[in-house]
Parts: structure tokens; sequence; C-alpha cells
């Protein structure tokens, strides 16, 4: 088979210095930075669907985008195809990982038998390719949104024809993912929720999604797939409203339905500021629930209202992303799945790889000013101090239990006006840029 | 004590017809809609921080409210005053029900011991007047949010013995609620949240905001009060993130530390759509959760970024609102309570009229087209209709428990494609329109 | 040819009482308000691009649309089919207007040669349809966003080929207007403006756009079309930003470029919500400039960030609408252009007609309700009376010229502190009330 | 006079490796950056609102600010000693500049004659600072929104009266800036717009903005004061709709009175996102009409949706700011004027001297920065060249003007389809981010 991108040697790491738009300045994977290596760090994914699938259509034009290998058509042999351009790219990246929902790897037959085997058929290639390049399956998902029988939901359907056929999908994409070693398995509920609620009963609805939830888990637990579920937030888009909205949406869905032990959380930069939080907010909300699995890096435009799913490029982002992940231990399972596209302006092949390139770049300079500053040590110990009459007397009682209203109000009494220390926002803004 | 309002009479209903600014049109207190009193239903309250407080500054300017019978001084006489002048309001408009902070009745001492005195003063004038006139408390509360030792939180203050205040506070607006007589108890966590997250512990916040809200629980059951307490969601403003963003992070926090059975939800409007949700879907997650209690009945400018607190005219606002309660079988505790301001251009005195009549006359009509909407039925008959499918078969199987993704999986491969029908969305908008 | 809405009557006024959704319970064509029939006052046009070609597809999910007369093809002989389904749906709503894209009627072909040839062929169509019907064209224009070239602009494309491309065919969309009699021609450009400023020279572009401008102009005076340019504002959506943003945005431009006397504006309420701005607000904006020309009517989810184009059914939305039209002494060749489509999950024919009934019965109470508001007379006697300041006096001296600020001090420092009357907001609110 | 802050000594520059909070680490003012001094590219401003006067109080909270010079009271000696505070304070910091409003800097009294007498008194003061120090005024202007009397406007207001007190008050704040040497005078039209539409009649308050700017246009001949007159937009706060609302919208304004000649602009980032821009944008616009005229250099936060004002940190935000401004060739007038205010959280002194230090030195990054990229030159040879078709053939014809629509007809038919390159966004994000 002829390379997909004869043009485009494998990505070099060049250093700060060079001037080669095709190469990295920071990205090394082999160097160790804060006791790893950037690689095993960032565990970057290739998203199947942008890199190999989208178009660059948008609601107002036709598709832009060339990928010359492909011959447009349904046929397992161009889609087989595709798999092999995937892997060279992510070879000439040096991406280790990849992400895809089930018809985005194999097209969707006439019936589900004939998915099912067009999936398997595509899954043998797959894994030769994986056997052959030591590449990964970080998650894999189904896709259940684009076809039209999902218009009104799939797990959240009012329709039980079109849930089952729901979970028909999702049985043989965790078996394909299984078989393929995916170390995890997400669900974006994309329209698990509602065009509006003159039509709809969110109680049922909630109550089937549930349902769902634990039939996936337990079909999961029988196949034996270790890896874990991630629920994916967003707000809306296509939707009105997404059940999974945000992160505290997700944690409260999880806990009312006995789901949490079996989720984590797939946090995603553009549902974040969509849901009118900040990417570093969903991943602590995350994190404090001890649910923090994997992360869709990208980004949005804060003054645009649907998701745009850029290529993260700004320090600021990542440099707080690795910070959390830092201060999490790094990922277990989880890894930084690059779910950008291009602009539809940027229609090249050789865009794809500018695009990814910058976003590696990115997070590499994210990773090291995030390890510095947790090195140099005055932010953590600013906050630490922060909250330092939490440590000892009245505060200490509180956090251990058994402190009652009427302590406080005694202790208060006796102690007339607290003062309080200025909060101090633009001096660890300023420390922060020390480092950027 | 001379009338605060003596050009106004005790506003008359007369009916639709009326051209009189000063009559309601569709209020008529004991006009029996769906087996109950529109009083009954409605259970109106006044916000005594607005209607008797509230000087109408704003950010860029000082207050214009026009309120002749307040002297402007900090006194524990002109609050007394400013007491007999909210009920001879509520009086005039026929409202049965008042809501308060601590810090709107009686003004804050140079202590704490001198600011529960004040309180205890001021409660003896509500009491008295309560006796007199029949009103009640539909809920009281603590104000945690405008004194500057509370700049950063009340019970998520990174400092103890903020934490501590905050404490003795509640303690005390608790005991004054319950010697009132109040309905239920409201935590609006104004400042419990952040700033900015490069000084923040998210976890350590929650978990103190956690204990303060159990030794509230715990206080509550000593002193015999019996009526909910309520967490007001908000999403931001005045802080950049509140940790009660909306229902499903409140939800989501008291299923997370176990406090559900404690507390219901005090929706309001305008902190539902700064949270980026409409109205109705804030109401509907509440009462899915078994968590809907009370009501802040105001509206917001969805075009603008911060809570405008605007009285709530618009009838499909009121109609979403009186079909969420209608299907939850009334209040039981909570009721309506006005959370709404004149606008800073309406500063007169007979502007607080035109205001809560306009709002009640909003729900009256609200209350009556939801009335007939659910008489008429064909609304609900779609919903119903649209589950269908989940009343027997796979659907009722998967209701009941017992479904597997191999029944799913079976069902499909057996079925077929489903066939869905359409949401329509038009057509139930078009029918709802007949009703307004 | 046999009907496509075969099951579908013509369309019937059945009056407030009737509960059947195939009937207008408002819009009676012919009934006189305000000194016209609702016809003249309304002008509505069915958007051929949404009743005829949109296929309900998003960004997440392939179209959902059925539409059985479409034979899904790209022929000329589809297309013609397509003409006489869009006129059969206008006779049986009872709607006199359509407009479209040269890209909407007739299929793009391989050469500019090719496609022109192909609009010839459906126009003459169309021609032949109006002489039967009587149906009329409100305005036509040409697509110069959907195709691949255009994805960088069309009259501001860095490109002066794709900028050649696109003056081709607005002069052969522009003779097809003609021909068939266009009451209009409207411009709305979609990606006329940027994605990054990073790549991008605004003011040579602007400079381009004024140039093309200047050529339509002068090559509609040579063809002999009477009818007026329209610029539709948008602010965003495909762009990252359109240069024609709103009312003011594209008012400047005219002016910068000595363009007004040739344009007005086609508003449309989504568009004017994605700025930021009331729907009310872009129509004053406008008629305040005598710039009104046209409306696209649909409405907007303020929660959504993008345009959903969702029919208008919001009483106070339309109440505004006729209000300023009504203000202005109606449209001269403008309309209501129904410029919305079916949610996805309304995907049958049905749902087309009880978007449109829904549409135009909301109109109708809203023209009523505005004409009741003008013949009571209260509110345009507030507003007056709150400007009477400025009818004689100082005030008027300001307003006929000749005023100075050395004026303006003495009678301040003769006449002391003004006092001004509230603004009575929430009365107004009330009042607005009585109508609906 | 004692200091006012005694333990805060004069900044030093220290170079980036200072771990110094106190201490500049870029922000050189002498050092030559692109052939002038920090110093006279940046010309940076204290804002006297915010540095001397914000109390830092919000809509639902107390002021905070510690200000141990300031004894609250509206004295003029405690006004005087105000400006000696803020005198102290940009030597410490080696800030040239201030910028005021009337009624910051003296109290306003109870007649029109005594507040003028006031700022005469204040004036003398600051006078004498300036001539011992060497500090300049930037711009001054008057508070036309605080008081009550301009709730509903000032030169919009509909009473003629509060429109004369307006011209009286901007008629003496003329004169002081003129007396101090001004370098230029600023209108905020904070409270030029509307409330509500039900109430506000558009054309005839735009007709009064008018002609109040005309009167002052003819005043500032008069008395001789040369420096430019500055528009600063913001599309809503405290008003729901501000006339200003972005730089088209104000330049829209200007041309249609025929005032453009005699106003510039004053962009602020805040109120460009605010009004869906970003500042970028905005500054390009006024750049494109020759009417950028001065900067309020602050940033907002994008998911809040009210004027935060806070200072700017982002080295993107600076960068891009620089790059404009290097673009028109620095300011002539104007200058980088910090409107910001430190956060309610961050209340003490010092945290005064962290904001500025911060944002000089992010602008000082954003310089060396801008600088670069346009040594380095390609990313202005990326944008030179994506224009390239315009330089010849029939772009140049278009750009010189006699180009028509038949020419572009022509020229198409002739040469098909055109080929236009990728707009590469993400390679020149990529590209950006080596500079940073």
């Amino acid at each position: 088979m002829s390379e997909a991108f004869p043009d485009i040697p494998k990505i070099p790491f060049e250093g700060p210095k060079s001037k080669n738009p095709l190469a990295f300045k920071h990205y090394n994977a082999d160097e160790v930075v804060a006791g790893k290596t950037m690689r095993d760090h960032m565990r970057f994914g290739v998203a199947y669907w942008h890199a190999m699938r989208n178009t660059l259509s948008d609601p107002f034009g036709a598709g832009t985008s060339q990928k010359p290998w492909d011959d447009g058509t349904d046929s397992i042999e161009n889609a087989k195809k595709r798999a092999h351009v995937c892997f060279e790219f992510m070879d000439k990246l040096g991406i280790d990982y990849y992400c895809f929902h089930d018809r985005d790897v194999a097209p969707e037959g006439k019936t589900l038998a004939e998915s099912n085997k067009s999936l398997d058929a595509v899954a043998d290639t797959l894994e030769e390719l994986q056997k052959a390049t030591g590449k990964k399956l970080l998650w894999g998902t189904a896709c259940l949104f684009a076809h039209p029988r999902y218009n009104q939901g799939a797990a959240t359907s009012p329709n039980a024809n079109v849930y089952a056929y729901a979970g028909a999908q999702v049985k043989k994409a965790l078996e394909v993912t299984h078989r393929l070693g995916g170390e995890g398995y997400t669900f974006w509920g994309g329209r698990e929720g509602y065009a509006t609620l003159w039509n709809t009963n969110i109680k049922r609805e909630m109550d089937h999604l549930a349902a769902f939830m634990h039939m996936a888990v337990d079909y999961k637990k029988k196949i034996g797939f270790a890896g874990p579920f991630y629920i994916e937030p967003k707000p809306r888009e296509p939707s009105t409203h997404q059940y999974d909205s945000d992160s505290a949406a997700c944690l409260n869905f999880l806990r009312e339905y006995g789901l949490l032990e079996h989720f984590k959380l797939n946090i995603e930069t553009n549902h974040a500021t969509l849901a009118g939080h900040t990417m570093r907010h969903e991943l602590e909300v995350a994190l404090a629930a001890g649910a923090l699995g994997s992360i869709d890096a990208n980004t949005g435009d804060e003054l645009i209202g649907w998701d745009t799913d850029q290529f993260p490029t700004d320090i600021y982002l990542t440099t707080q992303i690795m910070l959390v992940l830092l201060k999490m231990g790094g990922f277990t399972t989880g890894g930084l799945n690059f779910d950008a596209k291009c602009r539809r302006e940027s229609f090249e092949p050789v865009d794809l790889f500018h695009a990814h390139i910058g976003g590696m770049d990115a997070f590499a300079r994210g990773l090291k000013i995030a390890a510095a500053i947790i090195e140099d040590g005055r932010l953590d110990n600013f906050v630490k101090q922060r909250y330092s009459t939490f440590d000892s007397g009245i505060g200490a009682k509180v956090e251990q239990g058994g402190c009652t209203l009427e302590d406080l109000e005694a202790y208060t009494l006796k102690n007339g006006e607290p003062v309080i220390g200025s909060g101090r926002q633009e001096m660890l803004e300023n420390l922060v840029n020390e480092f950027i």
C-alpha cells in the first residue's frame, strides 16, 4: 500500500529554535519530566472521526477536506484503506493511541447483522495494524447520534425499538473494543436529552438511561472487559439540552442510579466552556469525586456558542490541564485524545499535521510549565497557607467532625470579628506568568 | 403609625377589562381553579430585601429608590418601621407570605451579640405583626455574602474564624425563623464558590460546606424546626463560580454528602437562565428528584449576563411554572416568592405595586392556562403516546428490569430497523398557543 | 403531476375555537386590520431552501426529512418537480410569496455555464407557475457560501478568482430575479468575514466587498431591476465573525462606502439575538435609518449559541415586530419570509404545515394585538409625554439646533437639580399584557 | 504629607529571573524595542476611579478595599489627599499618565456651582502635582451615569433638564481637562441607551446625542482644546442596551451625524468581549476606519456576562494589542489606561501594586513578542501572499475600480473553477506560539 502522506516524513523533535513547521519544538517523547517520559504523561490519541472521517462540512456548506486516499465509497475496502492511513498518520506523528466510534471505522450496513459483519472485518485490519505497530486503542464507542433512527435519542429515545437498537450497537462496540484491547469505553450522549420539554418525560428517560448503563456494566463484566466506562459531559448541541450537561450533572446521575463505581468522566475543553465552566473547573470537579478518567483535548472559542472543536494551542490552557493531571498522579487508562478538527479553511492533508503538532507541542509546554510551578512550590504553599486555620483549633474540629453550630457561636462570641487575608489573585496570576 | 402608601388602596380584583393599573385583572385570590383557590396555589411571598431594602443602586450608580418612610439610619426604630411598611404593603396587595435575610430586617451591630439582640428586637415586631394580620413567614435565611468578612465565602471560606461566624449567624437565623413560624429555611451560596482556582482547594471547601450543612440539620432537629431546608442554585455572580451552580450540581452535592433527605431546592428563573437552562428544566430536574421545594419568582433577560431580577410578566413562563406545580400537586411548604426588584428607573413607591400586581396577574393567567391545558388533555396524551412502546413488550421489560444487551440485540436482529414518529414540536407549540 | 400533499387540503380559517391543527385560528387573509387586509400586512413568504431543500441534517447526524416527491438526484427534472411542490405548498397555505437562492432551485453544474443553463431551465418552470397561480417572488439571492470554493469568503475571498466567480453568480442571480419579477434581491454574507484574524486583512476585504456591491448596483441599474437590495445582518456562523454583524455594522459599512441609498436591511430574529440584540432593537435601528426593508421571520433559542431557525410562535415577539411595521406604515417591497426550518425530529411533510400555520397564526395575533395597542393609545401617549420636555423651552432649542454648552450650563445654574419621572417599565409591561 | 505606601519602594526592573513580586520582570521603561522606548510605546495610565476610588463593593456586598489614607469623607481636603496618593502611586510604578472623571477627583456638591468650585479646587492640586512630577493627564471625562438624575440617560435622557445638566457638566470637565493639559477627552455612554424599548424613542434620543456631541465639538474649538474626543464602546451594563455598543455602532453614529472627523475610539477589552467580539477585532475595525485613539487596558472573563474589569495578564491578548498598535505606528495622544480593578478579595493596598505590575509586565512581553513577530516576517508574508491574486490581473482591476459584473462573468467563464489555498490557521497559531 502506498503512503498517504508521501511528502511528509516522521515528525522530528528539533527543539524550540527550529523554524520547521513540520517539527516538534517542545514535544520530545522520551524526555523525562517530573519522573516520567512525556509519552507516558500524555498518552496522546488520534480521534478517528476527525482525522480520518471529517469532511469539514458545516451547516452552511459542503465538505472541503482533501483526502486523496479515500475513494468516497462506503466499501469495506475503503474502510480498511483508511485504517492504514490512520496508522501511517499516527506513526509519523509518534502518537501511540487512537479512539473510534463503530461507524467511523466501518460502514453501516442495511441491517444490524450486516453492520456488525463490516465492523468485524475492519476490526481484523485494525488488530493487524495494532500488532504490527504497537499502537493501541485508547477507547472505543458506539455512534448513537448520527443515524436518523436516533433523532430523538438512543438510550433515551421515546421508542423502545430504537432503544433496543442502541443496546445492540453498544453490545457490539463493547465486544470490538474488548477484542482490540481498548483501555476504556466512552459514552457521549449527543442526543440523550431533549429538543423540547413539551414532548418529554425527563424522569422516564433518565430511568431508561440508567437501565441502559446497568446493562452495559453487566455485559462488560460478562465479557471480561476490564477497562473503565467514561461519560463525556456536554450541555447541548445537537440537542437543546443533554442530560450529561456537565461534570456535576453526570456525577449526580451516576450517584442517583448507583453507577458511580463503574464510570469515570471524559472531559472535553469545548464542552466545558459551552456549559459555562472552565476546563479546569470540570477537571477539578471530576477529580474531587475520584472520577477523572480521560480528556478530550481540544479548545473552543468562548465567544462562539457551538462546538468548534479546535486544536488546543493556548499555553495557559494546557498548563492548567497538566497541573490537574500531575496532581492526580497522571492517567491510568485515559489519555489526551485530540477530539479536534481542522478549520474548514484548512483542508489539505498537511493541515492535519500542523494541527496535531501544534497540540502536542502546546501540551509539552504545559507539562514542563506545570512541573516547574510544582517544583517551585510558591503556588502550592500559598494555597496551603490560605486554609491553615483549618489545620488546628476550631477549624480542625470542623474537619474532624463533631463540631456544632453552638460551638461555632460560642467561638465567635468569644473571638469577635475575624480577620481574613487577601486572596491575592493578581499576585498569583503574575506568579504563573513567571513560568509561561 | 401613619400609612406608607396613603394614596394606594387595597388592590381590588376588577377583571380583564379593567384599565385600572392598580387593580388585578386576573388574580382573584379566592377563585377556585383546578380544585384550589388561587391563593392556595400561589402562596405568594414578598422578598423583604428587595421590597423594603433595595436602594436600586447598581455597580455604576447610586440608589434611586424613594422610600419616604425610611429615615436612612441603621436604627432598630427604623427597622421596626420598615416591618410595619412591609405588612401594609402585603396587606394592600393581598400577599400572605414574606421572606427575609437576618440583615434585611435588623441592622448588623458591632458584635455578633449586638446583632443578635437587634434581630430579636425586630423579631418581636414581626411576631406582633404576624399575629395581628395572619401573614406568615415563607422562609428565613442568613445573609452570608454582603459583609466584607465573607468576601471569600462563608461556609467555604478558607478562614475558619469566618466559617465559625457564619455558623453562629445561621444558628441565630434558624432560631428566629423557628420562632416566627417560618415554613422553611433557605441557603443561597452567593460566595460559596471561588473567584479563581489559582488559590482554591475545591475538595476541602466542599467538605467544609457539607459539615456546615450537617451542623445546621442537627441544630434544626434540636430546636424542633420542622420545615425543610432549601438550597438555591445559581451558577455565578457574585462569585466566578458558585458550587450550587444548578439543580443537578446541588443534587450531586446533597447525594455525595448524605444530605438529600434534609434539603429541597428553591429554584429561581433568573438563576436558571444564567446557568444556561430554562426555568422549566430546572424545575423538572428538581421534581424528578423529589426535591422541588419553593420558587423564587422572577425573570431575567436572556441577552444579559447578570442577574436582573425582573418581575415575571411573560405568560409563557408562568404557564410552564404552573404546569410543573400542578403536576407536582402544588406546594407544601414552598411558595412563589417575588425575588425581584423594580428597575432602577422605576424608583417610586407606586412602582413596587405595579411590579407585584403584574407578577401576580401573570401567575394567575399561567395557572388558568396550565389548568386548561391539563383539562384539555391533548398535550398529556401526546406525551403518553410518545412513550407507549415502553408500556409493553421489550420496552416494558426494560422498565421492569432484567433486560440485557443480549436481549436488545436479539430483539433488534429479529425486528429490524425501528420506525419512530415525528416529535411534533411545532404542532405542540401551536397547541399551547391555543391556550395563551 | 400528482399532488405532493394529497392528504392535506387547503388550510381553512376556522377561528380561535377550532381544535383542528390544520386550520388557521387567527390568520384570515382577507380580514381587514388597521386599514389593510392581513394578507397585505404580512406578505408572507416561503423560504425555498428550508421548505423544499432542507434535509434536516445537523453537524452530528444525517438528514431526517421525508420528501417523498424528491428522487434525491440533482437532475433538472427533479428540480422542476420541487418547484411544483413548492407552489402546491404555497397554494395550500395561502402564501403569496417565495424566496430562493440560485442553487436551491436549480442544480450547480460542472461549469458556471452549465449552472446558468440549469438555472434558466428551472426559471422557465417558476415563471410558468407564477403566471398560473399569481404567486410572486419576494426576493432572490445567490448562494455564495455552500460551495467549497467559497470557504474563505466570496466577495471577501482572499482569492480574486473566487471573487470573480461570486460576481458572475450574482450577475446571473440578479438576471433571474429580474426576469421573475422579484421585488427585491438579498445579500447574506455568510462567509464574508473571517475564521481567524491571523490570516486576515480586514481593510482590504472590506474594500473588495464594497467594490462588489457597487458593481451589483451598477448592473442592477443596467438591466432595469428596480427592486431594492437587502443586506441581512448576522454576527457569526458559519464564520467566526461576519462583517455584516448587526444592523449598525451594516449601516456603517453602507455609509462608509456610499452605498446607503441602494440598500435596505433584511432583519432576522435569530440573527438579532445571536448578535446580542432583541429583534425589536434591530428593527428599530434599521427603521431609524430609513433602511428597514424586509424580515426573515423566525426565532431562535436565546440559551443556544447557534442559528436554530425555529418557526416563530411567541406572541410577544410577533406583537413587537408588527408594532414596528405598523409604525413604519407597512412593507413596500419586503415581507415576512419564513426563514425557518422544522426541528430535525419533525421530519414528516405535515410538520411543514404545522410549522407554517403556527407562524402565520402567531403573526396574525401579533398584528391584531399591535393594532389594538396603537388604537388604545395609552402606550404611545406615555412615550410622547416622557419626552415632552423637549417639545418646548431648552429642549426644543436643543432639537432645533443652535443650543450650546454655555446655554445648557446657564440653564442648569438657574434651574437647579432636575426632577425626572419614573420610567414605569413594570407598568408598561403590565399594560402590554392587557392586550396579549 | 506622609507616604500612603510606606513599605513599598519604587518598583525596580529586575528582569525575568527575579522572584520579587514587587519588581518588574519585563517592563523596563527606557529599554528600546522596535525603535522606541517601552515607556513611549505604552503610555500607561492609572484609572483614578479604580485605583483611588473603587471600594470593591459589588451588587451583593459592601466594599472591602483598604485605603488607610482616605478618611471616608467627601471633603475637599480628603480629595486633595487622594490626589497626592495617586501621584505617589504613579511615581512608585513609573506610570506617566492618569485619567479621571470629574466626580472621581472632586466631590459632587449640592449645586452645580458648588461642584464646579470643588473641582477647581482639586484641579489646583492636580496641576501642582503634575508640575512637580512631570506626570500628565491622558484624558478626562465627566461622570454622567452615577448620579440618580442620570438614571434614564444623560445626553439621551428623555428629560431636557437632565440633558442640560449633563451639558453643563461636560463643559466644566472639558475646561478642567484643558487646563490640566489633558491629551484627550473621553465619552463613555454608560446610560446612553435604554432599559426597555417600551418607553423609548430611539431616533429622538440619537438626535439629542448627536446634538450634544456637536455642542461639545464647538466648545472644544472655542476654548482651544486640541486633543481628540474619544467614544468608548460598550454594549450593555448598566443599560440593557447602550447606543455605543461596539466599534461599528459608534462609527455608524459618527458617520450619520457628521462627527467622524472629531472623534476616535477608546477600545476596552472587556467591553469588546461583552459585545461578542475579540479585542483585536474591535481594534482592527477602529484602525481600518482611521479611528483608533486609545485603549482601556483590562480583560474580562469570557464565561462571565458582566464587566469584570480585571487586570490583563494574558500574553496572547497583550501580544495582539501590541501588534495592532505597531501596525498603526503607535499612539499619538492615546495610551494604555488600566481601566481595571483588583478583585473584591484582593483588598489590600499592595494588591494595587501587584495588579499594575502584572499588567505592565504583560504588555511589555506583548510588545517584545509583537516586535519579534514583525521582524521575523513570516506571518506578514503569509498574509500578503494570501491576497496576492489582487495584486495583478482581474484582482488589481477590482481594486483599481472600473471592474463590472460582466467582466467578472467573462473572466470566470474563461478561467473555470478557481483553486484556493488553505487558510492555514493551525500553522499560523503554531507560528505565533514560537514567539510566546
